[in-house]
């Protein structure tokens, strides 16, 4: 694997996620020098341009579907100063990435961080399809959960087939979950939170092998501040039926002032744990051994460690995509070394 | 990928991760029925078939050489009912993988787990050499540490790349440090155990960051029963010089009969954990935040899960190979799907 090149990112979408990966690439230049920051699509390139305190890469009106398209035909020239290997798409899973990924899939590598976990398996089809036949290559879901969290439960079942695995969120701000409500009519802001409900967590410790759905694992807790004039018993209604985000889950809906909001909402932790318990043998005249993994983080910006990943993710995309492949993958498909700075070399003698 | 096929598996060697090996074979036979035990290859084929009570699969003599090589071309005749897509390598990183492993990768694709740290590349770049000249693939080096340990710390380490990785052992007993002590001159029996040094654990958990040597992590503790006549004080010079093994350690050893160790010291446990603690963001005008990853895995039998996990790196053995990828490769290579039993499509639609 050439390690020399330099992966260059456009990071689409300058939310929090977006604000992420900015840093993480940052981050990754100062540590590995190997990946850079080539552009960022807006909608707001002016509001960008203002934040960074100068011009470091190109800044893309979004507004403008000539401009981005004209991206991948303009290197070196006044649209864009570098080439983009990898085109990370930071917006929300529910509007945003259905319309932009087939859109940058056309002409760009593609990493995002879609997080409707029902829906995983369709977008995946529909992503796949428009990279495939592009000849480019995207990495969907990407991040947390789903992504290392998706990893942790395959490798368990896949060590210990006949385990249980469970996933605990929380306590934690969901931003996924956050923006969701945010489009809700007369919405102006708001914040959810996870919280892990402790009964059923300590099931699970004991090794009871306890039958679980997410909803009897979690509660959900969403701080809403109201439009001015909105129907504030219309937007908790809305928000409780809303199909895979609330509507599994015992939700709670409380109003706020954009004071309060700002003063005591302000931070997005987030966390969580993937926790596979089971046994190993049982044979040869043997008693059966019990067997558990735990895997856990701690985020204290969770949007920042998202990016984190998914700028990981961009590395092992291009270096994927100049093996020949094409088409979508999840963290599932990718050998881990990808997306690491080191050489093989480096790996094998100080990391194995 | 291509999950009807079954891999069929030769267990080289009936000690406890053998035995491991068979447990998880038969345990996944019942989960995904995508696994096969074809042969076992042993020095001692009597007590293998009579501790087996029957004659469930092909019982290979060790000690013929030459029967160990007809194993590749007697498909269907004699020696083996069966083809063998993987050989899983179950010797000691100390004597018998050196040896085992070029000899078996030129006749079949392998999987081992050694355990050397400090020689892994080396033992890489041999054992590469001979599969990729025979067109095998050999993963070396998995089990959990190095193996899922090794993943977890490139991934934490890729994720955080300003990060600190840490790994500590136990309290356990550990396999490949037990069977080096059983190999000096006058030791009848032996097992040590890891022990993670508590003080240097609470200061990581702080998220102090010191730096720590392996030896300043954990202590080690030498259970030996000696020879009759043995020079026990030779014993211990010996054990505690051993490079690698326990010159860079705080080493106990103490001398046992025969009795104390089959009624104190029959169970084999381990487990440990890694722990990745770093920051992300610190741009943008804003604090950096804090960041945290914990690994960690318990197991009542340490063989047994080394050899789960052995199994589920043979599966990935066999669809790489089918793949067309020849050579050494070690964990950090394999697409994480390709240890599981299941298929594209359902780990899209229930792991994810």
């Amino acid at each position: 694997m050439d390690k020399k090149n330099v992966t260059q990112i456009a990071i689409v979408g300058w939310g929090n996620v977006g604000r992420g990966v900015y840093n993480a690439i940052r981050n990754n230049e100062s540590a590995y020098k190997d990946v850079a920051l080539s552009a960022i699509v807006t909608r707001d390139p002016k509001r960008v341009l203002k934040e960074l305190g100068g011009n470091p890469c190109a800044v893309v009106d979004a507004n403008d579907l000539v401009k981005v398209e004209d991206m991948r035909y303009s290197h070196g020239e006044d649209v864009l100063p570098r080439p983009i290997d990898v085109a990370i798409l930071c917006g929300g899973s529910k509007e945003d990435l259905p319309l932009q990924a087939p859109l940058f899939a056309t002409y760009f590598n593609t990493v995002d961080s879609f997080d409707t976990h029902p829906k995983i398996a369709d977008y995946h089809k529909m992503v796949g399809g428009v990279a495939s036949y592009h000849g480019h290559l995207a990495l969907i879901s990407g991040g947390w959960d789903p992504g290392t969290f998706s990893l942790e439960r395959v490798l368990g079942n896949a060590f210990l087939p006949t385990s249980n695995t469970y996933t605990f969120w929380g306590p934690g701000v969901s931003q996924g979950h956050s923006d969701a409500v945010r489009k809700v009519a007369g919405v102006q802001d708001a914040r959810q939170y996870t919280l892990p409900i402790q009964s059923a967590l300590a099931r699970v410790r004991k090794g009871t092998n306890p039958k679980l759905t997410t909803g009897e694992k979690h509660t959900r807790l969403v701080y809403v501040v109201a439009k001015p004039g909105a129907d504030k018993r219309q937007i908790e209604k809305e928000i409780k039926k809303m199909p895979d985000y609330f509507e599994p889950y015992i939700t709670g809906v409380d109003f706020i002032t954009q004071e309060q909001m700002d003063r005591d909402h302000n931070a997005m932790p987030h966390g969580g744990f993937v926790l596979t318990t089971g046994q190993t043998g049982g044979l040869l005249g043997k008693n059966p051994n019990k067997a558990s993994i735990e895997y856990k983080n701690q985020w204290a910006s969770n949007p920042e460690a998202t990016g984190s990943i998914l700028l990981a993710c961009a590395r092992a995309v291009h270096r994927l995509h100049k093996e020949g492949k094409t088409g979508a993958i999840t963290m599932l498909d990718v050998p881990p070394k990808y997306y690491s700075g080191l050489t093989d070399e480096e790996l094998l003698r100080q990391w194995m």
